[in-house]
């Protein structure tokens, strides 16, 4: 896939798969043969049904699990909007690469494959304020980096990013967890394009970022956790991983009523 | 310790340790001094000095984590209050033996020691509509039963219980991460006698059972976790654990600024 143009980006969004729902209605189907009350693990049952989707599986798995990290120079920070000073972004990009940022612990933690992906931190947007932070072809490079960040064959993509004055802009591809006010931001436009590509979307967190909680509202997303949490670089994604990891746990390896020998209700 | 009267169980409560102030000061300084704005963790910050306090210790660990369920029979079970006929405990109880309940599950993704702990199944208690459902020997027997199912050396303890019509009883006497409704219930008694006590527990996560979020915030207990879940097992305390996890990882994992040659605010 290569975008070359808006509309490229436009017939991409509008043909982008609805998700297996006979896979999801035969993991809510199983869902009610464990050995609980029904409903009674609350999101962990949709959240495991809505992997099922996504993934084409009666049980899915998170196998491959990718946090994507964007991380971007912004013209912005000129307007002294930040605390840190722009070189730290590359200095934190090299601290992610020594394993020691925190998305490294919460890679580690929640098994994920974390890639960090920097966008040219030695030319950054311009200030947004005085101009577009970028014109067409910047910002086609920029959705075709994020595209080709995603492997093709991932159980799950955590999306968020770094960046002294940060933005970013990612290209949502399969199932995705929403880290925090950017990733989110990010999908917005291709909401607007097409709404039914929120369906592909958890949102991992709200951060405590103003303005964040409202963007989810907006869209139509309950997030899973929160925690006051405003770093970014996915952290929040990140942990909501483990969330996941715990519902497939019980969705995969629970017993039946009938393999346990258990009385259902009213019986 | 043996618990012969209510004053005994009293004077226990009073006694109970504060934890190490300083321990958790040192925590608190640790976290400035890692390659994050700080508080940009937000409550996993919180919850790594939270555990700092209680074990006494800069870094914490989450090495010995028991699970503890405790499972009992219920008189009032009797008046038809649930859709499960009672035999269901002790079906559940060989299910959790055998590892096909929820939280077998859980307990494995998260590393902990899983302990069911059933309650004379045979002998339920009296329904609590007609009479006190314990005599004041047996509420002793079940508070010593709880006592002894902590292991002394326990970094984390996680309380739930399960049962037909359930209820439980368990002492609290190290850091304890609570389930739901029930197990929440269980400490408003400690908690009047003593209000420190609150200071040993984090609430796992508020379930959907109604009135638990209000025994919350009587206490000044705000959830980790707000998944609609009402199953028990300790199911939702057990997912929390995973917060704590993330929370040591980057506690213990991550470089300070110093170590990664990051420019820290301001500079």
């Amino acid at each position: 896939m290569q975008f070359d143009s808006l509309d490229d980006i436009r017939a991409f969004c509008r043909d982008l798969p609805d998700g297996d729902t006979s896979a999801a209605d035969a993991a809510a189907r199983r869902q009610w043969t464990l050995t609980k009350p029904p409903g009674s693990l609350g999101r962990l049952e949709e959240l495991a049904i809505w992997l099922a989707r996504w993934q084409a599986c009666e049980i899915p798995k998170l196998e491959r699990v990718t946090i994507a990290v964007f991380a971007g120079n912004h013209g912005v920070a000129a307007r002294g909007v930040s605390a840190y000073p722009q070189a730290v972004t590359a200095q934190m990009v090299a601290n992610f690469a020594n394993g020691g940022a925190a998305i490294n612990q919460i890679a580690r933690l929640c098994d994920a494959d974390l890639r960090v992906v920097p966008i040219e931190l030695d030319r950054q947007t311009r200030d947004f304020t005085a101009a577009p932070a970028m014109d067409i072809d910047e910002f086609l490079t920029a959705v075709d980096i994020g595209y080709r960040t995603v492997p093709p064959d991932s159980d799950l993509l955590a999306v968020g990013e770094m960046g002294i004055a940060n933005t970013t802009t990612a290209a949502m591809l399969c199932a995705a967890l929403l880290d925090g006010f950017v990733a989110t931001a990010a999908i917005v436009p291709l909401a607007r394009l097409e709404a039914g590509i929120v369906d592909h979307c958890r949102a991992g967190h709200v951060s405590a970022e103003t303005g964040h909680r409202g963007l989810l509202r907006e869209l139509g997303l309950d997030p899973l956790l929160d925690l006051n949490m405003r770093l970014g670089e996915a952290s929040g994604a990140g942990v909501a991983i483990l969330l996941l990891r715990a519902a497939l746990a019980c969705h995969a390896g629970m017993a039946t009523f009938a393999e346990a020998g258990v009385s259902g209700a009213g019986k």
